[in-house]
């Protein structure tokens, strides 16, 4: 199979569409030689932009210079704090670009994609001739059909239509020729952030073929063990990121399962089980390798300084065995059928020793209490369904957790609640924690939010922060399948 | 006659060529955040500069970020000294950009011509990978054709030699699709400096089309009254510059005389003969209306401060009006040619009045004496043959006389010799000036030129100036049509 050729043949037309700033445009003011404005779009949007202007020259005679015209993109007014940025990522991520244009009179078009709802324009250098503001827009690009997206039920809480509006920006922006991590920085496809992103489209925007497409590219371009990279480079060159995660290559298989679940196309699920069942041996291989143990450091499950994944990873283990079990009755032998339910069993059994029933709360073999133990735990289902409840009440009432700091992480915490049968604390959760994003005045969820640190960041700076990110998207998820 | 579509249907076809540094390159260096290199081509060139580089990532994986690559190009290293300049000038003149270029595997072209023979390239912002050298090049353009310049007699003296083939590369990078001024900054066609260009072109690159198409531009772009514009922008738009300079109008006389006598065309002298023939009654019409006098605001002459232009500006309009009389007799009426002798003899007459024969030297009216006076006034052949030689002798002997301060200037001085007898004295003039130049090792002739002063500088800062610049590559002209 050329998963690759099918990958190409899958490739999205970018809907295409025009955005004007909503405020911000200094009408008739005449500049010059470190004159400046900020442009404010009115929404994060994702695209090209072009700006013209009016040559200002008294007596009308010609300019006879350059144009210099310095752009500075925002997602989020803090990232002007790019300046003195002294992290550890490159500050080339930083969305600026000096243009000399030879010919100021012709519109200005930015060969750059930018992702932004913010733009400062100066014009740091002309002192011959004065510019005034004719017109600045961006040809904002997409692969999400919004036509596809139903309206909520009148009657849902207001709160939750607002964040379901903003999760299905942040998705629409993450959606171009493959779902994208972060469309400002990070323009990866990762297996993560795809796991949630295909989700929350199959309720949404329905592209399909986008999830398909890239499950074909990280099919094509395995490690020579046949082991998924953690993520594919559209750009520079079309390759497999070197980093191994053994949580990102068996979300392979749950994605898979979730494209069958969506689709019921069972010719994909028989042309990629080979894949997917690869990873669940690999994966196995390594618990078995450890001494029935998992092997943390090859697993992300959050950026929570000093966690203890061994819980989480486990029960991460165990979910996605689960899914390629139900894959292998649709495309595997009832040799892997077999083998994947023993494996079930062994992990849950390692998994389950770490639950300490008096307390109702898993805790690892070096003591650490986590929140994503216990939400990994529930999702693995190593208990019986009734324990699963009180599990997760504890977790929720206790304060000496460690607690997630990712959008990522409460993803799972939020459907393990779901999982448990708490569908209210669930959504009381999504209203407290997408919720207080959506007050803030985000208009796209981002990378990181700590309610009680605004400073958090695991780049050293929140300029560095993409605000539009994948893996924030999920609410519309739970909103449009769980309802209220 | 559309003068416009001919200037269209005359448009060379540039040629190209590529040109890599001789020294600077940093073989081997591994480079990030801030390192840099300057590269030296040798010598002055025009065009499109391609960087490439070898990513250094360890372990091989892909670069993870845009490359950031700062480029500063400088015709000469004085340049450097863009950053602290605070003339009148417009800084987007300074030939500066930054990229941000999202394939870093991919060479990097600039859209942009630049004219340099240096460039400082650093990687200011890259922190995740490092990159080392792996090709630039300039795609160096120009409508010149060096296999029509005839080399030089073996026996040519070696410093004249050089100062040929530095006038050669001047005229050559000035050869674009017109004849520019200077192919860094002011990239307009002149009159002025067109009179000058096309003189040294029809001794070397022969490309008279050139010329044509450059008169033609002109023609095609006259203000309401007929009077011909001073420059011609070709960027940001075909236009003609507002301003009206009466002598760089007469030029336009001169440059069809020229070409007339280069190429025996009279079909292009009687097109363009309305043309020129209107130039002279503005430029004679001004003169009756300040009651035989100059009009001095409306004559460049030079960038001397105080200098007093009326004897010259009278000088030049005799000596265009001449051509205008050689050119009236291939293709204007007996009228005109009738007119034109009296407005001679009128204009004549007002200069000779500033004439001292005791001190053998011209006064202007306001009592100051300059070499400007004495070299118009030798080029309009207002006195006898045998006085021309003594008031040149004066002029080179006397020490208090305002004095050229730029190669255009000198240009006219050393014709003004030759054109008394005084070839020695011319080629003298030539060493000793554009000498000195080459001496000071520019490989390019500029803009300003006054060894006493390296700091001259009609802007500012030396910074500014143009270092291959049309109006200073006549020494190949003479060299070549006066040999020695």
């Amino acid at each position: 199979m050329d998963f690759l050729k099918k990958a190409y043949n899958l490739m999205p037309v970018l809907r295409e569409s025009i955005a004007r700033p909503v405020s911000g445009i200094p009408e008739g003011r005449i500049m010059r030689d470190g004159d400046s404005f900020m442009l404010d779009f009115g929404t994060h949007v994702v695209g090209y932009v072009t700006l013209a202007v009016n040559v200002e020259k008294p007596g009308g005679d010609t300019a006879d210079s350059p144009l210099a015209v310095e752009f500075k993109f925002f997602e989020n007014l803090c990232e002007d704090r790019s300046e003195v940025y002294t992290g550890g990522m490159s500050r080339s991520w930083f969305q600026v670009q000096t243009v000399f244009a030879d010919n100021p009179y012709a519109p200005i078009e930015l060969p750059r994609r930018y992702a932004f709802r913010y733009v400062r324009i100066t014009f740091p250098a002309n002192t011959s001739y004065a510019v005034s503001y004719r017109d600045c827009f961006v040809r904002a690009v997409t692969s999400a059909d919004e036509s596809n997206v139903a309206p909520l039920p009148q009657n849902t809480d207001p709160l939750l239509k607002k964040i379901d509006s903003i999760a299905l920006l942040t998705l629409k922006n993450c959606m171009q020729t493959v779902f994208e991590d972060g469309p400002k920085r990070d323009r990866r496809l990762w297996l993560g952030d795809l796991y949630l992103q295909a989700k929350a489209n199959y309720c949404t925007f329905k592209n399909n073929d986008l999830v398909l497409r890239c499950l074909c590219l990280f099919a094509g371009l395995p490690h020579a063990d046949g082991c998924l990279s953690s993520a594919v480079f559209q750009e520079p060159v079309l390759r497999g990121q070197n980093w191994i995660l053994h949580d990102y290559a068996l979300f392979f298989v749950g994605t898979l399962a979730d494209y069958y679940r969506a689709t019921g196309r069972d010719d994909v699920v028989k042309e990629l089980w080979p894949v997917a069942f690869r990873q669940t041996e690999i994966a196995y291989g390594a618990f078995e390798n450890e001494g029935l143990k998992a092997p943390v450091n090859m697993y992300f499950v959050d950026w929570c300084p000093g966690l203890d994944k061994s819980c989480a990873a486990l029960g991460i283990l165990v979910s996605m065995l689960r899914d390629a079990l139900y894959l292998a009755k649709i495309a595997g032998t009832k040799a892997q059928a077999d083998t994947l339910a023993r494996e079930i069993e062994n992990v849950s059994g390692a998994l389950a020793a770490a639950y300490d029933p008096s307390e109702k709360i898993f805790r690892t073999p070096e003591g650490q209490l986590s929140v994503h133990s216990q939400m990994w735990a529930v999702l693995a289902g190593v208990l019986q369904p009734s324990e699963n409840a009180s599990v997760m009440r504890e977790t929720l009432r206790r304060k000496d957790l460690v607690r997630p700091v990712t959008p990522y992480a409460m993803h799972f915490l939020t459907e393990a609640l779901i999982r448990s049968g708490l569908k209210d604390e669930a959504f009381d959760l999504i209203k407290d924690y997408w919720g207080a994003m959506a007050a803030k005045g985000f208009d796209c969820f981002p990378e990181v939010f700590v309610p009680e640190n605004p400073d958090a960041s695991p780049y050293g700076s929140v300029a560095m922060n993409s605000y539009c990110h994948a893996w924030s998207c999920t609410p519309t998820y739970f909103i449009r399948t769980f309802g209220i």
